[in-house]
């Protein structure tokens, strides 16, 4: 019987998987440059470190099972609270402000469709204990310089908002903690939701029409991630909210001083779907519009004291490797897709003593190097190299030996020259 | 509350992390100068994948349990039958042989102990479409020069056998095919039990006393990997133990081609647990004898037949990260457990745009750069430099500024020199 994967998940061969490792090289020296350092943490944790403060939605959508012996556990279906749990456990010897990174595989089972799927790899990034619009910015910054050293330049906004620019709205409707959360659910889903099933779902939960039609004008609204136009984002009265637009402007500034205020777009309908985020939220869409987020992240403030941590501050963004790739491939900036191989080394004849100090000899210099363990004809041999994509073949053969020599074949040129066999050992 | 990770799960925090990433580099780069082509499978499978041709044991000792939809799943416990799948899906396309690598996370629920974990870092390394002793010769020179490239040179030693060698002698002995898989397990497990307890076992899977001591005798043989040795190896009368003696003895060859003989040594014991071996095993150890097998692997020729696909020879093996790190750092080769900060960016006073200007080219150049975000005063910026370990320190402040000037303190001398600004923008 021949198996398959289940649905949802990825084999990666080594074309597409040479393309993934040149992505995860850029993210890792990225990521180094700006001062994260990498952690990792275990692909299974308790369930109920996801039952803290997840939304209801990611649990309910995880592989969780009870393990052979009786706990109830789950496959990480996102890094930020193993991360806040570790922070947790060492808080007192870590020097302030920390900055993590790490690629991890995280799982969660929901229906796979285009640029979500069951298994994935999300680069996480996270900064703990600063409070300031400076961090938030540096965070925002570091996403855009990733995008921009991935290859990447117009092809993505910054959408950028502050969790109590709703909230700062949503809290004069008196409505219970479920109900609010509903909304600003149904708020975070606006994108993907036509204006009448948002009114329908806003009035679902409890809004009177005037609310209604107030949230529907605060979500289409606006524009430039600048002063004046954050300036008069918000026309209620509402501390929570006028707060949260003078946060707001102040990122702006600090981004600006990053020059990459002309990515960034103000945007009050990003809310995060994750009930931890409680101050600057973010996502990054493609200009065109037609894919989901390339990331998102924001501040969450309370997380660590939730964890059983001293109140820390904190702001951080996951970056799901589905729809990068496809914005990636969409802007001609995906890395090829093929393995290099600089050296086939062709064994002619009994001199397979010299032919493995010869692909030692290379292999010693960093080359990457194919030696011949098949014992086939060198017709076929040749072949092989050439199928592989060697760039070079040498070729170790009785004749030339006699000389001392060995045939280095340019594989694309088709040239061959005779060089001393010593050169390569 | 606080929050634990699962028992036999590693948190692994910047400094130990950026140890592993230096291994996991050495052997990225060690294996690619094979010709080895990263590959990457899911970590989650069908339990059925498992029940094909592992060892019961390990299907027994893994994380499966049935998902949301009704599937028996399980947490990759080894990456063999995953790669056995991936290569029967497209044996039509690919170039043979194939050289295919990976380093993924595995996961055994199992009692943790020294050098045996619940989750684990596992590379993988096997060649498909080859049945030489060249092959196996040079997946064992391969092992060779990715242990030395770690630092090692004589801390190790590569235990090889031929499942043919026990098989010929037990198969004169008439047992069934569970007596007969018990007593390779109870070999493969000699290491860890007392010759009275081998004994015990081997009589209790149906071995008469002679028998039993003619397998004893078998067991405490072996010595120098030598053709010499190998030749005096057998002294019964059984084709398949004689076959597999030659097959020794021409691997034997090879692997002085390799000039690794000296860390080569030939023992009959090892015959691996899976059941899926079928030709040479090879198994390596810390000298010293005290710590669990550094890796081991070996040739499966029957396997992707069995997964569907058409008869392909197989040889390849599996690399456990806890065992490999305790010989690395009782060898002193474990690799430094810090992080690297080439610059922090001290900002004092009204100067954030030329801070972030200085931290944006120094990252720009591929530095290491820490930018502070917290707004604290100079002193408090000065000892996080020096704690979290920064090489140098520019402190960007207003009245150097006014010179069009920074400075730029050595953390480690605690020399201090004036550079003009321009020289980092």
């Amino acid at each position: 019987m021949e198996f398959e994967s289940l649905k949802g998940f990825r084999d990666f061969y080594p074309g597409e998987m040479a393309a993934r490792r040149r992505v995860w090289d850029t993210v890792h020296s990225v990521a180094r440059s700006y001062g994260f350092q990498e952690v990792n943490a275990p692909s299974l944790e308790s369930l109920e470190l996801y039952e803290v403060k997840s939304g209801e939605e990611i649990v309910e959508e995880t592989y969780s099972f009870e393990d052979k012996g009786g706990r109830d556990v789950t496959m990480t279906p996102e890094l930020t609270p193993s991360l806040a749990r570790m922070f947790v456990s060492r808080q007192q010897a870590l020097a302030k402000p920390v900055k993590w990174y790490s690629i991890p595989k995280l799982w969660r089972y929901e229906q796979p469709q285009s640029g979500r799927l069951r298994e994935f790899v999300q680069p996480n990034f996270d900064v703990y204990g600063v409070e300031s619009a400076a961090a938030d910015a540096e965070v925002v910054a570091f996403a855009h310089a990733l995008l921009t050293e991935l290859g990447l330049t117009d092809e993505f906004e910054l959408r950028i908002s502050h969790r109590g620019v709703v909230e700062g709205y949503v809290e004069r409707y008196g409505l219970d903690e479920d109900d609010a959360a509903d909304v600003y659910r149904a708020i975070d889903k606006s994108e993907r939701l036509s204006d009448d099933e948002l009114r329908g779902q806003l009035r679902a939960n409890g809004l009177q029409p005037e609310e209604v039609d107030e949230i529907m004008e605060l979500c289409s609204s606006g524009g430039a991630f600048t002063p004046e136009v954050l300036e008069s984002a918000v026309d209620v009265d509402s501390e929570r909210a006028t707060e949260a637009v003078e946060r707001l402007m102040e990122t702006s500034k600090e981004l600006e001083r990053y020059d990459v205020l002309d990515s960034c777009r103000f945007d009050p309908s990003i809310v995060r779907g994750m009930d931890y985020y409680t101050g600057v939220v973010f996502e990054c869409f493609d200009v065109e519009g037609s894919l989901r987020a390339i990331f998102g992240g924001g501040r969450y403030d309370s997380l660590v004291e939730e964890f059983g941590g001293q109140a820390t501050p904190a702001v951080g963004f996951g970056m799901g490797d589905a729809t990068l790739q496809q914005l990636l491939e969409r802007s001609d900036e995906w890395p090829e897709e093929s393995a290099t191989l600089d050296y086939y080394v062709a064994v002619v004849g009994d001199v397979r003593d010299t032919a493995v100090n010869v692909a030692r000899g290379l292999r010693r210099e960093g080359f990457v190097v194919e030696l011949d363990v098949t014992g086939r004809g060198f017709g076929d041999q040749l072949e092989h190299a050439d199928r592989v994509g060697a760039d070079n073949t040498v070729i170790v053969g009785e004749r030339d030996l006699e000389q001392g020599e060995v045939t280095v074949k340019d594989m694309e040129t088709g040239d061959q020259r005779q060089v001393p066999v010593e050169e390569f050992l």
